[in-house]
């Protein structure tokens, strides 16, 4: 049922681009597979940031071909006992390590299995301790781009076992009044990428009712786009992920508010919009 | 007519490969034009820095296959009113926002049509305001790739209407005994990429018939190539795209003559060519 | 024989991916092969580094498709009466400059031909002297995966007239308790790959038989994955490419260790073997 010629296999890691290690897991990629077309997702997750690659992994799968394979190696502990999965999900298959990497999709994609990745006819011969990206991640990728069922690679496991790491809900204050959330990253341009919504706040966000506070900056307005603001001024505005962002336009945010992951960020109601009528 | 199992599409952007927003918007290619081929031309421009991508990609196009699509994007304007726009010339299309960045293009190619995208049925549902190269270049350039005439994704627009930024041509003085140009960029080596030509003095050069002056260095002769010159020592040569470039030998031009884009360059003719008889 | 739907294009430069450098060879090989795949190896060897990119190709063809076509340009002598190559080994096919690039390749697989690049018909038209990753590698390598045979890209030559360069192989020492060799190159994670196999000692490695000493350090054990050390932990082990490789646990070891290229790393024998009986 899955169309060979067309497979995508979506490669995201921290492997960064200097060596060759990407390049080695598109070689092993296209010999087992040399029809699948292969993406770079990326390959600059900060390195053995899982957190991050989670992040990134979560807000990106949407946007590719149904049934694509993303293969994600974000792996301090390769080697070691943790577990290498296979995840499908009622969008895409997800090879990774068991280390909360896929702690996004396991919560927000519908799960409809889940296995570890045990079998040996699926892994390169005698594979090593310390590049499972290469023996490991990529021939289950490419054997699954194939045609092999994701189970097929080994023993079910139980999605619920499966490493979650914490990612905090925005959390209200102030009966209402306020939403704190955090910075999640910031991306090239400095544009801070934080975890509020602006749905949270009931409606949609009309001038003059919400302000953006983001450490010791007040930003009374949210915008549509960049250049809704004057050159060098600061913007908030949601952000092509859905989420809240601030960027300064043609400047860099994180570095001129100085503002940097985990730093918190509120959406704060300046009046009752009831009053405005 | 176009031959969709090997249609190229190349991307040009100053997105950089350390987010994830190249890799989605060849997710939502892969998407609509799952047959097509990919090719990263370059995501390195300058952050914003429309002139450099407009040259970067004039001086590339050439080396595609004729027909490629090429989607370009430094967008400081995203979600403004600046136009996206569909450029198709003798040799390629090229989708783009209409801020400049098709600038050679538009002047150095000959333009069979020209067109601004608004179709929406071209783009993805509900497009942001922030990220056009996902939500609307990309599909434009999908559809293209599959078989849509760029003239379908819109409306016409002449291409006089369309933003052209200003690259002054070399100028010349001393009653023809100089050329002024200046540096137009430096590339990864330090290598200063100018914008005169040898060809401008009317012949092949020889040596000792013209020199070239950078900043207060004076360059002797034209080489061949960098091997033509010592270890460390300075070469002027004609480069890979045509243009004056400036190097030394195994070192870096633009640091070491500390020379950066926008500093004149001249050619200098040392003496009349016929009393060398 | 060769299978042209499949064929694959392994990219190694210098030219880093800041210029269009590499998509304009991506857009010669489209041109010319429109159905091979291409991967790129890396594009960050160090600046004309050609030990350092022999290295790399050396380590990784092997993971590749057999019959893959290498395109590997680190070439400071571009231009000069360096001869462009094609070699055929029982295992690939690798066209570059003869420098030295190809020395381990040449040293270690089974070469079956070598022909000097030399018939136009297999170059762009009128190739210039500054980028024959363009003009001359690209389009070889594109000709070969459409099914020219690298014998008839130009004149044979004999592989022993190709430019080696010296890989000090490990010595032993002290009655064969020390075995010296260096450290080849740091990957992005700091990881210093040496160039001693532990296989050099007669038998698998036991703990308490042999240390590795690098610079003034002195790793007592040798591990099997980074895991294996507490947080921090210097940790020596077989890496992915069959070689001694030193890193620190989620740390980096060249800037931790003060370990650069070339600087001597050794194994040393603890003790007789025998004795523990």
């Amino acid at each position: 049922m899955r169309d060979k010629r067309q497979q995508v296999i979506a490669l995201l890691t921290d492997f960064g681009l200097q060596d060759t290690y990407v390049g080695i897991m598109k070689g092993v990629i296209a010999s087992i597979a040399p029809e699948a077309s292969v993406i770079d997702l990326t390959h600059s997750v900060a390195p053995q940031h899982i957190r991050q690659g989670a992040l990134l992994l979560g807000s990106s799968s949407e946007w590719f071909p149904e049934g694509t394979v993303f293969v994600a190696v974000v792996d301090p502990g390769v080697g070691t006992s943790r577990r290498p999965i296979a995840v499908e999900t009622d969008r895409a298959v997800f090879i990774a390590p068991d280390n909360g990497l896929l702690s996004i999709v396991l919560t927000q994609q519908c799960v409809r299995s889940c296995t570890a990745i045990t079998r040996p006819q699926f892994m390169l011969p005698n594979p090593g301790a310390t590049f499972h990206g290469r023996d490991l991640f990529s021939p289950a990728a490419a054997y699954v781009a194939s045609g092999t069922s994701p189970q097929e690679l080994g023993t079910p496991v139980c999605p619920e076992s499966c490493v979650i790491l914490d990612f905090p809900a925005p959390s209200t204050g102030d009966g209402g009044r306020t939403w704190d959330g955090e910075v999640l990253y910031s991306d090239i341009y400095g544009n801070l990428i934080t975890s509020l919504k602006t749905s949270l706040t009931g409606s949609d966000l009309l001038p003059g009712e919400w302000s953006v506070r983001a450490g010791d900056h007040l930003i009374a307005e949210l915008q549509r786009t960049y250049g809704d603001v004057s050159e060098g001024g600061t913007v908030a505005y949601t952000g092509s992920t859905g989420l809240l962002e601030i960027a300064i336009r043609n400047g860099n945010a994180a570095r001129t508010l100085g503002l940097h992951e985990g730093d918190r960020v509120s959406l704060v109601r300046d009046r009752d919009p009831r009053s405005i009528d």
